[in-house]
């Protein structure tokens, strides 16, 4: 299909014809890549080959060394993708949460149902060996600490809630968690609400609305408040 | 050298010979995970074989295959060895630690600064395909748990400090962290002083001695000793 369209696009003028080359050569290799994400989540690394992956998204072998360069880079690059993908649904997920530990059961409800963790782990565990892998996955890393901050920093700021750590620790925590939760989980087969329970139960609280609901934390807060002369209008969250 | 020593001990009366065949035993299976630890950390599960380690552990192939079946689940079980006897290296290193702070980072350093985490991240890795070995993983995670929740409480009893958490839920925390920490860094070809820092930011503060430093904090403290009705003779550490 990819070739077709190439030479399609080559009967016309240049400019365009470079244009709807890049356009379908990204097609090709989104294609590739969910197609590649799909296999070895069902199967594993070693049990799919080049040619299943070419076969299932219509496409020859020689465009995923084209694209890629081997196997291990395309499992990489579909894992990193997968969990890329799934922090951005997490956080739509948990942007109308009422309450701060809603919030958090589901940003965790939407990271932990998924396969996406469990991938990226086994991505991880291949670079270990494969060193000229690793910048794909240090890339993904700090993209995920990086958009998990924002985004729970945003949160925080727009709820008028009060985070008990900073913002960067919270999102580097999450997905430490989450990673080594998933890691054992799945060593132990257990079921993902298994994993669900045992993440919140490490992550503790992450932070609290307004006005906490214990004398003893509301004292504090009123002390803080002095010192920040904050606007009293957050009562209410 | 195993076949020999068996020889001889049924020479002599039948009680001390299945005595003396145990005991031989013994040593074999522990020289067999001694030196499959050692080759396995070094090369990968995929590098070395069967062979290599009844080699050099100077042992027979089938004695590998008798005590262990196979050699995925040799590396598994000399994961989980290792692993344990690291846990229980560390609790010793932080016996003598004059603070909480100096605590966890002596229980931290003596666990991160090792490879012990980093090969049993690669054997739970495994076991994901491989649900047979599944038991091996969960009684060593348990043991982990147990072991470090009860040397966890004892010290925070013996010393009169005032853990932030319950002490199942510190040690789980620590491990899952621990995990998490290694596989990503790992990934990354992080430093081990780089592994310690990160899974010290993400640990935060575990335990207070006897009386906090913040007066806020030290007014719910009293608080919590008019109820509790405690001593007031752990005011120095």
């Amino acid at each position: 299909m990819a070739p077709e369209s190439v030479r399609n696009a080559l009967k016309s003028d240049p400019k365009h014809a470079v244009r709807a080359t890049r356009t379908a050569g990204q097609r090709t290799r989104s294609r590739l890549l969910d197609e590649a994400s799909r296999l070895f989540k069902d199967q594993g690394l070693n049990a799919v080959s080049i040619a299943d992956i070419a076969a299932a998204a219509d496409a020859f072998p020689s465009q995923i060394t084209y694209y890629f360069r081997t196997k291990e880079a395309l499992f990489v690059e579909a894992a990193c993708r997968d969990v890329l993908h799934v922090a951005r649904m997490a956080e739509d997920a948990a942007h109308s949460a009422p309450a701060p530990d809603d919030y958090t059961r589901a940003l965790v409800d939407s990271v932990m149902r998924t396969d996406a963790v469990g991938f990226f782990v086994e991505a991880m565990t291949l670079t270990r060996r494969r060193p000229d892998l690793a910048p794909l996955i240090e890339r993904t890393v700090e993209r995920l600490h990086l958009e998990g901050s924002r985004a729970y920093a945003g949160e925080m700021q727009t709820r008028g809630w009060r985070s008990r750590r900073d913002p960067a620790t919270s999102a580097r925590k999450f997905w430490t968690i989450a990673v080594g939760v998933t890691l054992e989980g799945h060593a132990m087969g257990r079921s993902s609400d298994d994993l669900v329970a045992e993440m919140l139960r490490l992550l503790e609280t992450q932070a609290d609305a307004g006005v906490p609901s214990r004398t003893s934390l509301r004292l504090i807060d009123r002390d803080d408040r002095l010192t920040k002369s904050e606007p009293d209008s957050e009562d209410t969250p």
